[in-house]
């Protein structure tokens, strides 16, 4: 399909776009029979750059078709005002709230650009830099001293998503998330890795269908036992009855985002 | 302060709150001088769900003061509609849009849960397993297959904010990122590192001033010359001075987010 006969959608925003992006294509999803064409403009901050964003959304409109939709996350009133001519679907993410908040909280807003994203409580920089550097010292194992520092361990076998996941616990929670693999050696006897026992509640399971795991292992390492379907099925049942055995509380990763498996275990966790 | 003099605020979601979280924490910003205190309530699936949270905004309610702030983003109206009895103050942070998005679209939403952060299209989520892995391999050194595989290398002395950056760059905007940290040995006749040569066109590069690194480093290695004001002066000023003379763009890091320093350079370097 052509891009001029896809939907045209832009992202204005002052900042990073993030907010505009997540929302929009949230709001987008509900319409999956329609072609979007996306495009993003980040850092709209005076109104040399709003002047700029309307000429490019008039240059998409010109193309025929229908208006584009504009959705905006802006924090300065002047420059919403001239993004608001560039299409009759403009849907102002940010100001629409205002309003109803300022009589909610009868205050004033401040109207500043986006702090969100900003660097703001250095305190909260360095939490979330530090449980990085702590992920990425302690992926694929652990030493006992680790388990006191970790906020949570995340056990699974070989590829079955502990590594994104921990990367994404320590990005956007600030945790200090290590990962412990399962593998062969802890699968005999059935009980508990003896280094994982000091951290019992610290302790996480994922697994994986066994089928997804082969399909995995088999793009990383195609040849020999480590890909086949019955060594995979083998780990994941073994797997799975050590948590269950254990009582160690366990998510399926197979058809979930990295990003819900994560909101899952810190809601289960009760880490937030 | 106690959590009874601040004002509550409830996020609600069917998935994993994180639209919710991002847009209701942004718009709150605006109101500096509010403290606040925030529930996350994820999964809110089903109409049991609903109810169960309604009673814990209400119990919140009835510890006397203002009645909390919630804000939603359910994609199931009837949902919606029971949380919606929660408060005088829900925002409706999805609903409020679908309407006026029928009318544009002229479709019907689908309702259909946030679908937003599912696995969705493997595609996509492969894509972002393999940047991760990538990034993950290429942290702090390259060979010169690498550069051909990477989208983008960022270069700067050590502890100025590549590795967070990279590792920003895989998860959300799946490119294979890799870092080159600058030291002595490169700054000796102020040219290009032969290994960069070939990739030139990859190449941005992150400052930061001198003060914040030599505090950064002190923290890491206490001890020596690596965290001194002068060593950390004197490779910043060589590092730009590179940056400069090989026309490598870069940016100063210093008070800019990981969110932002990532999105300029998706912007800068036309990544989107």
């Amino acid at each position: 399909m052509s891009v001029a006969s896809k939907r045209r959608v832009f992202f204005i925003s002052d900042r990073t776009g993030i907010t505009a992006e997540m929302l929009g294509a949230s709001l987008l999803t509900q319409f999956p029979d329609i072609d979007f064409h996306r495009t993003h403009i980040p850092f709209v901050t005076n109104e040399l750059a709003a002047r700029a964003a309307v000429a490019t959304i008039d240059k998409a409109s010109a193309d025929g078709g229908s208006p584009p939709l504009v959705f905006s996350t802006l924090t300065d009133p002047a420059i919403q005002r001239i993004i608001a001519t560039s299409s009759p679907f403009v849907f102002d993410l940010f100001g629409t709230f205002i309003e109803p908040l300022e009589a909610a909280l009868e205050t004033e807003s401040s109207h500043t650009a986006g702090r969100m994203h900003g660097i703001g409580d250095s305190g909260v920089y360095e939490r979330r830099v530090q449980a990085l550097n702590f992920t990425l010292g302690h992926d694929d194992g652990l030493s006992p001293r680790d388990l006191n520092e970790a906020d949570i361990v995340l056990v699974g076998v070989s590829r079955c998503g502990k590594t994104p996941t921990c990367l994404y616990l320590a990005m956007h929670y600030s945790l200090r998330a290590a990962n412990y693999p399962l593998t062969d050696d802890d699968f005999e006897g059935d009980a508990l890795p003896k280094i994982l026992r000091p951290c019992r509640g610290k302790l996480y399971g994922l697994t994986i269908v066994p089928e997804q795991l082969s399909r995995i292992r088999r793009e990383r390492r195609p040849h020999g036992d480590y890909a086949t379907l019955a060594r995979c099925r083998a780990e994941v049942q073994q797997a799975e009855s050590m948590f269950a055995a254990e009582n160690i509380p366990y998510l399926d990763t197979t058809t979930v985002s990295i990003e819900e498996i994560a909101a899952t275990i810190v809601r289960d966790m009760g880490l937030h």
